[in-house]
Order: C-alpha cells, then sequence, then structure tokens
C-alpha cells in the first residue's frame, strides 16, 4: 500500500490569477464562505473533529495581513499574517497533531506555515534595507523604498538512499530521538543539479562515490519551507568516512533490518523514521522494489 | 548522443568543510596556486582560449570580500564579492560566449553568478533590517544587528513537457526571440510537490490536466538562481485554455515537426530553444524515447 509522505495530498485550488485581481479579492474576504484558518503562533489549531480549525474572517487582527491560502470548491480560505517567528524546533505537540490531521489539512497547513513563517522573516527588503509591505494576496512582499518585489522562498533538499549489495546507507543526526536512523541529506546549492547534490553530500557526509542516482518522488517540508527531493543512488563501494560535524553515525542496513524497524519490532537494529517524513517512504519503496 | 544541458557539467570540487575553517581559509588565500576567476559585473571574462579567464588575488578590491568557489585539483579558486546588481535580462554577447565556452567552466560560472549575485541582493538582514556581513567564505551572510544567518537561495521551478497523442505542448512567452516555441515552467511554491507545480502550472497556464508525471532530469539555472526540474506528464486532453497573462501562445507540435525544428530546419514550425537550456534537452529526450 504507497501512501504518500505527510504534506503531498493536493490542498486548496491556489487561485494564482485572484493574487493579482485586487477588486476580486475584496470580493472574496466579503463572501459569506471565507473562512480564516485559526492558529496559534505558527501551531494549528485543531478542531473537535481532528482536523483544522476555521473561523469568520472577523476573528482576525484588524492591523494584521490576510494571506489568501485560495479556494476551496469555490470559497475562499485565508490565513492571518502576524509576526510570529519559529522558536527552534517544533513541538512535539505538532508532530502529533500532524501524525493524525487529514491529509488534505496537512498539505493545507503546510503551505499555511511556510508563508506565514516567511512573511515574519521579511519584513524588510534584503537589498536596501527599508520596509517591505505584503502584496500579491500574500505570495510577495514589496520594499517602500526600493520596490524591489520579494517572493516566498522554497528551498531544494536532497534525500536520498545510498545502495551497495542489498544494503542502504542510513545515518543519525545528534538531535535525532534514540535509535533513529534516517535517509541522509543536504541543501542543493547553487550551480548544482539534483543528481550533484546527492553525489556531494554523500561523498561529504560519509565519503561515498554514487552512480545511477535516480530521482523517487518529492515532499513539501514547511520546518521552514523546503522541497524535499527524494533520490536512490548507487555507491561504488560501502567503506565509511563519517563527517563527525554533520552525522553522529552511518550504518549500512540490509532488507531484514529495514523490514524489522518499519515494522516497528523490537529488535529491529534501529527506529524508522515516521510516516510523516518521506525517508519512510524512500525505505518503504526500497523493500517494495529492489527486485 | 545525450549531452547535458549547460552548467550541469561537474564543477570545483565545493569544499564544504573548508567554508567553516577560517585559518584554513586564510592559509588557501596565501597559496601560490590561488586564483580569482575574472568577473565584469556579473558577467565572465573569456580568456583567449575561449574559457574563463583566472587571475591572481592581488586583482581583486582590497575593500571587497571574497567568496571562495572551491578547489580546483586542490587549487583554490575564488570569485570577488561587489555590489553589482543584475540589469535585466543577461546582454547576447553573454548567451554567445556561454554557447562556446567549456562545459566545465559553464558549470563554475554558474555557481559564481548566482552567488556574487545574491550577496548584491543581500546587504540587509531582511529580518530586522540591520547590516549583514560575509560568513563562510561567501556561502552564507550574518546581521550584525540581530545574528540572523541568511544563505543564498536557489528557487525550484518545474519545466515541463506535457504529451498527448504524440504531441507535445510548447509555448511562447512574449519576451522570446520570433517563432521560438519551449516547454512550460514555474516556480515551485511553497507547500507544493514537485507533481503538485507541474500539474498547476499546466492547467494554468494552458488548461490542460495532466496524469503520470515523470521526472527527466534537472539542471541549475543561474539568471539568478534556479534549480530547473524537468518533467513529462500525459495530457487528459488537448483542448488548450491559455493564460494571455503568462504566454503569448501555447500549440501542440508532432515529432516531425519537432524533430525538423531541432534540426534547425527553415520550414520547422518553430524555432527550437537552444542547447544550454533544459526545454532543449526535454525535447531531444522526448524524441528518443517515445517509443
Amino acid at each position: 500500500m504507497a501512501i504518500d509522505p505527510g504534506f503531498c495530498a493536493p490542498g486548496l485550488d491556489r487561485a494564482d490569477a485572484l493574487r493579482s485581481d485586487p477588486d476580486g479579492l475584496r470580493a472574496a474576504m466579503m463572501r459569506p464562505g471565507a473562512r480564516l484558518l485559526r492558529m496559534s503562533g505558527l501551531d494549528p489549531d485543531i478542531g473537535e473533529d481532528g482536523g483544522l480549525s476555521w473561523g469568520s474572517l472577523a476573528e482576525a487582527d484588524p492591523e494584521g495581513d490576510l494571506l489568501l491560502l485560495g479556494l476551496d470548491d469555490g470559497a475562499p480560505r485565508f490565513a492571518h499574517v502576524g509576526h510570529v517567528l519559529a522558536q527552534g524546533q517544533p513541538i512535539p505537540l505538532l508532530w502529533q497533531a500532524l501524525a493524525v490531521l487529514p491529509e488534505r489539512d496537512a498539505a493545507i497547513y503546510a503551505s499555511a506555515r511556510s508563508l506565514v513563517d516567511w512573511h515574519a522573516r521579511h519584513l524588510f527588503c534584503a537589498r536596501c534595507g527599508g520596509d517591505t509591505r505584503i502584496e500579491k494576496a500574500g505570495w510577495s512582499r514589496r520594499c517602500t523604498q526600493c520596490s524591489a518585489e520579494h517572493f516566498p522562498r522554497t528551498d531544494p533538499v536532497v534525500i536520498m538512499l545510498a545502495e551497495h549489495e542489498g544494503r542502504v546507507l542510513l545515518g543519525r543526526q545528534p538531535q535525532f530521538p534514540p535509535r533513529r536512523l534516517s535517509a541522509l541529506a543536504g541543501f542543493v546549492e547553487p550551480g548544482e543539479t539534483v543528481e550533484g547534490a546527492v553525489a556531494r553530500e554523500l561523498y561529504e557526509e560519509a565519503g561515498i562515490r554514487v552512480h545511477d542516482i535516480r530521482y523517487i518522488k518529492s515532499q513539501p517540508w514547511p520546518f521552514p519551507s523546503s522541497l524535499m527531493i527524494g533520490c536512490f543512488a548507487q555507491a561504488e563501494n560501502d567503506v565509511l568516512t563519517i563527517d563527525t560535524t554533520e552525522l553522529e553515525d552511518a550504518q549500512w542496513i540490509n532488507a531484514a533490518g529495514v523490514r524489522a524497524a518499519m515494522a516497528g519490532e523490537d529488535a529491529a537494529p534501529f527506529i524508522a523514521p515516521p510516516r510523516l517524513a518521506i525517508a519512510h517512504h524512500l525505505l518503504e519503496h526500497w523493500l517494495e522494489t529492489r527486485g
């Protein structure tokens, strides 16, 4: 059963044309079906049914700005743009809520969280230091001094399983829960291909040279705003040279070990990444397709 | 003959560890083999051999900052961080130079151009408006007031061919040269998958619903700093509804038409995108693999 990683379900109609249509946008705000996503800072309020909670636009701070998330079967959906910055890592309660949130609600929340966070981090113009103001219904900001337009940021990240003779390479970062191993990952840099970033990160972090890099699937990751690009690669050998500034440990795990971990068995050699994470699905895909 | 799009060749060893090693970096600058990439603004100076031109670090503005591009067979390579902003579109002379630049030089230039441009656009902190200073050998900037760290930006863009009964969908933007058609494209937004962005852009720009979206290849595009993610998709029908705010025209072209355009024939129904662009290679891949 192949289900998608978290945040991947189709969300709202993004209604791109409405963002640049001030009259249409004002009319959308007046519609009786218009709704505001209830959030506490960057975290979602959860309704009694376990889904996202929506209120009327009257609940928004009259001093604040509204962001058009999109249309839900034609009904406008907004979020409030506060000035809340994420404080460190998301709290455990958020992970618990996300694990049970309906898939479509999780996708809607991912866009909202990334955008609200981006606005809070971009009150000033990086080019001239001037104040910026919201534009295009929250899908850009413009500098009040130099007029530069700034767009929400999405950072591409490669996340990959290197394979060698029936085993996959998994690593752990120092902040992981005990016994957790996951796929290695890193940001794509300016001037790199997806495949170049996969090869560089595996060599930098684990000393492994790879070939036959294959794209598998992608996932938005709203902490704060990444596009996870999931790949497989074939390692030339299994000799690890671990960069301990990035990884606490890295190990080759065979299919039996991965299967035990994915089944949550006590005797498994590691604890698998959660279903929300694309790494979980890369491991599942590997078990299903490794021939 | 499958050659890669422009900027995709392996470039320098990015020497990630050296960026965070101030002593090592100072030593690298003193090495006799250290070289500075000669640029005029954001454009590359071209040497007599048609490749990039490299000078000594003494040529750098003593008031300016140096950016570590990486190591070339162990020899440090730098660029000078000026405050030059790109003025509109790249000039025709740049395209001509890039068309003949050796592949590896083009890849090195792509990273340099994106980073130099990013520094010029990020002299101030988007969070608090304070001055920023270069850090990590040019791979980040830090705010002198609030200490926020800012990283170079890479914007993921989907670029795709929709296919329907033996024809592919191509479009033209108003600024294209006469008769040029190319693949449709658009930025991946926060909260989207690659596949979600492909489906949304094709529907927004051409009114086409698609399924079976497949990743083909990727390319860095340094104008200013995109990661082009090239895909194929199967269209459900061929009825176009063109968004004329985005596209001047869109057409379905059959294999004979694509083949004639790729061969540069006068009678071709359109002029193909240049070899530098991933769209050219998506068309080539389509001709080779369409069964």
